[in-house]
């Protein structure tokens, strides 16, 4: 079988992590996946919100959205009407709740870190380029703070990253695109640290309920997908930062 | 090891359906897991949302809401502060999605059924028992719809339960209550059909991520009691509903 | 004349009231009054709010709501509509002076008792049951301070209950059902004390303007009903209250 | 005894009734009970709301708010904190109801009539003065309207005021400002048309629980007040309307 | 040419100014250019905003709002709808900035000034009606602060007043009234000190883009008119401000 | 004089326009003027807004909005507050407007294109950046439709573009960067079209009113930058859009 941009089941899109995109930001990162396009911003604030002042604990929290135009067709801005929806919450803390789990708050200190994830470009997987993308921004506003001195130890312990998988016409697949992923009768979102344990586990059916040994085949595939993201997050980390106004 | 209550890991609570504990509504079912009481009213309306007018298809949706004092300490009402909170809107979309997995559209015809889940008490699960009592409230209201000829053929093509599981101190337990809840490493919902297939599959990691071999286990102790909550469902739904003003 | 439910003029429907309803609360009672059924929930901080502080005094407030299925036909959440109707805001605040008008604040001391009042069923007379109902709810509030020794002496002063009366078919009738209601001429919520005071009184024209005479009518047949509802308290609070797990 | 204002118990402020105070409106008020100064507009639409299309009647409808300013210390904007407040949404309801209780719809026809009611200065009685402004403002409107041929025989089947009374001291007074409301003991509105019948009657125990003489001595105060306040209104409707750019 | 209203190019409408309207203000004007009428009160609080506090310096805000039924045909109230229009905003954001060009902070002190101006009749200029009267009901305010000993020195370095022209039919015009402001292809505001410095000027192609000729002309035209908006001012301001309850 | 980045006084900082940047949009523009990047996406629906139906007129209209680490320190997202700020609110007004003096509305036909202009970097002149960036989406969409036939003749009569002016220690200076923009005492926004004529002359004395004199200055500086935007966008607009999924 031939997907519709020629991939093999178990392949990913090509994946680009450019750092440094934005002047202003301890850390910021434009990741693509295919034609999926999301800028995330790390940004740090010295101490930590009221309910945990005064734990010596640090706090990273995220925010993710869509422009307008992100999409095929135009969708209204929450800001103007008012209200967020329930998928942008979601996401939202889905993102946070991802890159929590490989930070050390001890380490970290009383200073928070907030991830914006703004999607430029979406064509299918921006929750999980969002987290692959994040935590490379995460790890420069950590260096920033290192820098400053402000971090004791190892304030990550892992690195983590994303992959979407999903079943379509009876096939599982690997980093569904818009195209197959509105075609998918199961949709599964997988997020792992470096060491190839699982954050999260978030599948569900579209169309068609799925039995356990279709579950386990796509549990297989993110697994492989995941370790290639690592690498290459790892490999855009092994760089210079390009030089900017704030470095 | 025993657990909080005395039940033993794979022991689910004690369960209780209670059908037509309203007087109005097309449907309602009082739901109880231990102490978790979910009040489920289905409600019947002739039509479809204008997206899907003229299709020939019905349409499912749920909301899922807390009373303030539902849980130990008062919380506030998401109407006093203007807007829902993301846990309230995960949930919502959770519930409606499960349901919505084992209807057949065409054979329900231009109506739509809301189901309006409202936790009167919370002591952890609560959006599994939602599930599981939404579920049996749909049944009625579908009945009703077939004693008024208006649905063509079988609108329900399976049942649809859920259950929760986590791992608290390295071991699988099922349907955690709250205080078992809070101490869980991971904590998974899994929505199934009554053929036993999976809706929904969501597990996090809230302490420490987790390897292949404790997601397994997971899975198949949910597999045990989503299995038991259908048998409940289906003694629920074989007995006479209670005679009230509108049956 | 013989009202549609067979009652005498000056009958009350049948008034159920159960304390203890919920595990969690310091105080709650589930109030039926015919078909309606208010749960009230008393929940207790330490503290008052910030425009109360270090005056030595309490404070007492009430917040009423439907779920979105206790009426015939469903209506949309508040919290989805992100406003607050003025219905329910008119009714929370009169429950809360109805309440107030028999607490001691010096004696009740520098904490908050807030009554949440959610219509589980609407039969009519939603916000007399809930005022009735929030009374009993609010004492057992009041003995769980007293337990702890939190109270001054005697923080109630009195006992509280609410009644609708109105002139259906030029009748005056008391307690008015969903069906009376939306026939009578005119509608009246009256407030008393147990000793037979005037705390609201609250009488509108909704068809025909009424004159003085009818006025008096109105106003003997609440006291009368006031008096067995102020009775029906008196004999629930008599009972012991069911054992908990926090009593 | 003498009140603040060198008033007698059962005397109303200074009333002033202007007539055509706004270019714009079908009708329009200002009105002033001593300090308190309200403008009433009433614009007239053709048409009525959707709920109410074809079915040959008209609609009536009230909108209360106050200025900034209105009262001795600043307070914020409704439109500035994004949400009415419960007392505005009660007296705009009750404004409404009031005037809807001397119209007859049919011989309206399908109009609609708004009344804005702009609290421009506050002393106390800011409700009994807009309605008692605003029925003057409907009149011109229905007037406007019975210029044009557009009401079918007599739109207005009565006149209607309306005036706080209050017990201060013990004593029964009428017409309550400021400075006497914040010191009552129980304060009261009363809605009465033209021939001395009841629409509204609201009194609440702001302290101390009355009992039915106090009740009694308080009706028959406002009724004195009515009508008064009906001649008022009378004597300003028998003079013309200052000539303005659409009269 | 004549304009509709029998002026000639360069003259302003009717300017009224008369000061302390209200009882409560500390200083208030009803502002009058022709049919427009703006009520302007400056509300006087102790203390600055927290981002200022400790600076030693003064604030000065404005917050400009329409009455429903100000304007020809009525619109809804912002309070209703729970957000602000853009038109709104921007205007209050003009007047704030506008007067706060004559502010001198540090003899102000820490004291915050609030100019409400609500407009209850609307035929073009409100903005600059509100500005030129709210310029007189801060005097009053400052005065009042003054006779409190609680300014250091003249918190007011000049005079403000503004204007409109714009070109109708190719003719530069003064203070456009409303028929005329619909029909301008280029409408302009200016806002001016005393000494005939600007302060704000903003002009709007509405139909055709003006050349720097135009512009010129505006501009001219602009200064005559605020030089004689200030000799208004100026006027109003030396008279005795009316005796009242608070003065 | 040397500035900051040691431009002269008359000189534009480097402006780049990326066409095509997006891949569903029917017009994209990343444009940059020196570190200030907004990302302009024109969307193209058939049909117009309500109040314009039937007209056979077009609509132009448009949104500015910044994303929360475009600037220095992070700022909070306005879909997360809720509501829309007064600046974002008057910069998507000042962008619609300016656009709209340059659109045939006949021409376009019953088409609305809608301009979102997200600045993902900003360091002042964001909404001059927009202007003239979306100029040159704006012309993208209308060849997208004059490609399908969908206009009829020439649907926008001439360019536009926007620069920033601004007084600093005395001396007027184009294109203020954010550094100079803080120190400005006054700050002039002008937009003009291709043959040099104004749209929108926005003047504010930040600090110190300013004269005739400077005003005169500002204008001939701004005249010289727009000039030279258009020669930019005309550059831009000269060259192929590179080939796209749409394209």
């Amino acid at each position: 079988m031939t997907r519709v941009d020629g991939r093999t089941a178990d392949q990913l899109r090509p994946v680009k992590i450019t750092r440094g995109w934005l002047d202003h930001a301890e850390g910021s990162v434009l990741v693509e996946f295919g034609r999926t396009r999301v800028l995330c911003a790390a940004s740090v604030t010295e101490g930590v919100p009221r309910w945990r002042r005064d734990s010596g604990l640090g706090w990273v929290t995220a925010e993710y959205a869509m422009l307008p135009r992100a999409t095929n067709s135009r969708s209204d801005r929450e800001s103007v009407k008012g209200r967020i929806g329930g998928r942008t919450m979601e996401i939202s803390r889905l993102v946070g709740r991802s890159l929590r789990a490989v930070v050390d708050y001890a380490a970290l200190g009383e200073n928070t870190i907030v991830l914006d994830c703004d999607v430029l470009q979406a064509d299918g997987g921006t929750r999980t380029a969002a987290i692959t993308g994040a935590y490379v921004a995460l790890v420069d506003a950590v260096r920033y703070l290192e820098g400053r001195g402000s971090v004791k130890g190892q304030a990550l312990v892992d690195s983590v990253s994303a992959v979407s998988v999903g079943i379509v016409d009876g096939a599982p697949l690997l980093d569904l695109c818009y195209e197959e992923d509105v075609r998918a009768d199961t949709d599964m979102n997988v997020v792992m640290t470096g060491d190839g344990r699982f954050v999260e586990v978030q599948g569900t059916a579209e169309r068609e309920p799925f039995d356990r040994k279709l579950l386990d085949s796509l549990l297989e595939l993110s697994a492989t997908g995941c370790a290639e993201l690592a690498r290459a997050q790892a490999e855009a980390l092994a760089q210079d930062l390009p030089a900017g106004p704030r470095r």
